[in-house]
């Protein structure tokens, strides 16, 4: 991963060479909190190695009896899927994966109706086993299996904590059962069993995963300017404190879409608190550029704009052409178009003050991926830092979850009473 | 549709009732103006008259003969292919939607791989016949189907101005051929041919969205609190104002997906200008609720969330289960369970004093997607008119397009210059 923020300095928010200089000494603090978190194991710094502590063997021998799977269904929310779904997503196969992240009935019923679900693995992913939306969604799946004459237990594995509803589910059944790492929390978990596994399914290399990350962590270094991962890190934090309130991230590659999404909630979750944080804005280019660029050049001043692109690719050429002015596209390729499209984008922002970095891999595949995963991973990890924010919680989740639970009856919990009371301006 | 703002006021940024009641002549005047414009058939104005204008016979017509097809695929950009797919990714049909809206050469060639082509339609959709991704792509899936050994005059149809390579290409080839509605920004062209003809060739009742659109263009009206869109365009505005820089657009339904990708370009081509604007951010519930929330409540108050529903859904019942602590969830439904999450989230970002307005329609059909489509335009040009934006431009698009021309050799233009002016600070 290599990190250009050359056009992140000169702009409005306006960062100085100098204000990146002076905070360098803060980033060498953070490195040694981050490192010392690290070598203790501690709370949320361990996932930082997860690229030598995940065991890649353990994750094959528990899906090898979902080799033959016409596809993989996980079952999880938050970061039980998303990182999976990353990896899925950006990585082609011949085994379809699809995720349950949802509770929509609606999109539920057309999923399953869709699936051959007698070829199906499923993974069912929740670290406490209580998780409201992940297993009634699995009450739902294991129904819709019976109903199709089919034996749950035989296709359905989980990944889950040492204990609950998962586990015991598991011990009773002899179903194949995943480890969550201790000490991570979910949006940070993807380089572990809770992101390879459907991976492994698919048939991609997670030890080539593991190893894109492994690069990355070799590369966190006591300066900005030595570790691309703290480069993001601590040019986002610096803007963000000078007015880029707001990180519109923009991959140039659809196999990136799921990235962004993983982006946006490591990025909210870990950094939305104590009335501070950066809000996350997913694009994508060349797409969005029709559309965001507007806001991004001619709006408020009040944005980083973060541009992820692979320098290589499978092209496509371009037909020649006899069509009127559009003779100089002929013979040229896809690729080439959008990547002059990433770098007028590129342009256009820094022409008008809109501070952006840029952020390569050599390709969208499993080393790449790593490295990217990873690298945001630490980067986040540095802003917290620099911040002084504590990264690795996320109380306001918890909140909703007590009032919706308190709302179906499941307990008595103060925050259902702020749901009832509930003012209406009614327009219609 | 049904706005309700009761939850908009009273938070942080500060709204008050009498705030909005001040505001509510300004809204009177907008209506004046947006009355007069749509009178006038004038430029963007005209976009509201399309439920009326509209010729879904005409458009029915035209793509009669693909009725048989198993996919149709629109190839645009922008607001040439996000209305469309809006309706398609909106609605359940037997034949699937596909668009080619980007210029990435890998996600090209899959999907190309994967359609059977002889049984595929085409649309091709740009009102001047020169946007550089959709005839590049249009010229690659015409080489595509050439390969394939299909002719692939007798599979494509355009959507075009009244010259232009689209039209002339149509004319030769006696292609079936759409007009894009004069004087209707891409953004606004929804409810027009733009929008409506995958979804006609899908078997959607395209009459039924345009009478959804009309119903809510019924409710415009000279007061905010007579019209549910401008209800929701001048909150948004007046919280704009005081420093809600951030629309967090977060739909409760896996349907409206793409609808909140279509707001997002809605609202940030016609609002981000003249150094204002609001920033829009897409979220998903209850999914991002896991993750979003987080940034939502304890982040900086520089919000408005706004959260869409369904009022009904094909619901799913919840098998009944002697799981630990679950016991609360059997009996239950999915749909009851998204509901006491959507109810939990509006309520725990009230009791955080942050902004939220709830948009409901009854059901994710085609007459509720017209509703919301029309809706949410009237509220941006009620925005629009509000904050004296010209909002129907878009200027700072314009900039990047003729510099990645440049790059690419197609003509000379100043704006490729300063591309190649790049500052590197590489961190590798």
């Amino acid at each position: 991963m290599h990190t250009d923020i050359g056009n992140a300095l000169g702009g409005d928010p306006a960062l100085t060479r100098d204000g990146l200089d002076e905070l360098d000494a803060d980033v060498a603090t953070a490195h040694e909190r981050i490192a010392d978190g690290m070598a203790d194991d501690a709370f949320g710094y361990t996932a930082l190695n997860l690229p030598e502590t995940a065991d890649p063997d353990r994750i094959r021998n528990a899906v090898a009896p979902f080799a033959d799977s016409e596809a993989v269904l996980t079952v999880g929310i938050g970061g039980s899927a998303l990182g999976a779904a990353t990896l899925c997503n950006g990585l082609e196969s011949e085994t379809d994966a699809y995720f349950l992240d949802n509770v929509d009935p609606e999109h539920t019923s057309r999923l399953l109706d869709s699936l051959d679900l007698s070829r199906t693995a499923v993974n069912v992913v929740s670290n406490s086993g209580t998780t409201a939306e992940t297993l009634s969604n699995f009450l739902v799946v294991r129904e819709a299996m019976a109903d199709a004459g089919v034996d749950w237990a035989e296709q359905t594995f989980v990944t889950t904590g040492p204990e609950g509803n998962l586990r015991n589910l598991a011990t009773k059944h002899d179903l194949p059962a995943l480890d969550v790492p201790e000490g991570v929390p979910g949006r940070f978990s993807v380089l572990s069993t809770v992101g390879l596994a459907a991976a492994a399914i698919q048939g991609h290399d997670i030890e080539a995963v593991l190893a894109g990350a492994a690069e990355e962590r070799d590369r966190l270094a006591g300066s900005l300017y030595d570790s691309p991962a703290y480069a993001y890190g601590a040019t986002s934090y610096a803007l963000a404190e000078r007015g880029a309130v707001t990180n519109a991230f923009m991959p140039y590659a659809e196999s990136l879409e799921t990235f962004a999404e993983w982006f946006a909630q490591l990025w909210a979750e870990s950094l939305g608190k104590d009335g501070r944080g950066q809000t996350p804005a997913r694009a994508l280019g060349a797409t969005d550029q029709h559309s965001q660029l507007q806001l991004y050049r001619a709006g408020p001043r009040d944005k980083l704009v973060t541009l992820v692109r692979p320098t290589e690719r499978a092209d496509r050429g371009i037909p020649e052409t006899d069509l009127e002015g559009l003779s100089y596209l002929g013979g040229q390729s896809l690729g080439t178009l959008l990547d002059a499209e990433f770098e007028a984008t590129e342009a256009s922002l820094t022409a008008a003050n809109c501070p952006n970095v840029r952020i390569e891999i050599d390709r969208v595949d499993e080393r790449g991926l790593g490295e990217l995963l990873f690298g945001m991973e630490a980067a986040c990890i540095c802003y917290g830092e620099l911040a002084d924010l504590s990264t690795f919680t996320q109380p306001a989740v918890e909140w909703g979850k007590k009032a919706a639970r308190g709302l179906l009856g499941g307990g008595e919990f103060a925050e259902a009473q702020a749901v009832r009371g509930k003012d209406r301006l009614v327009v219609e």
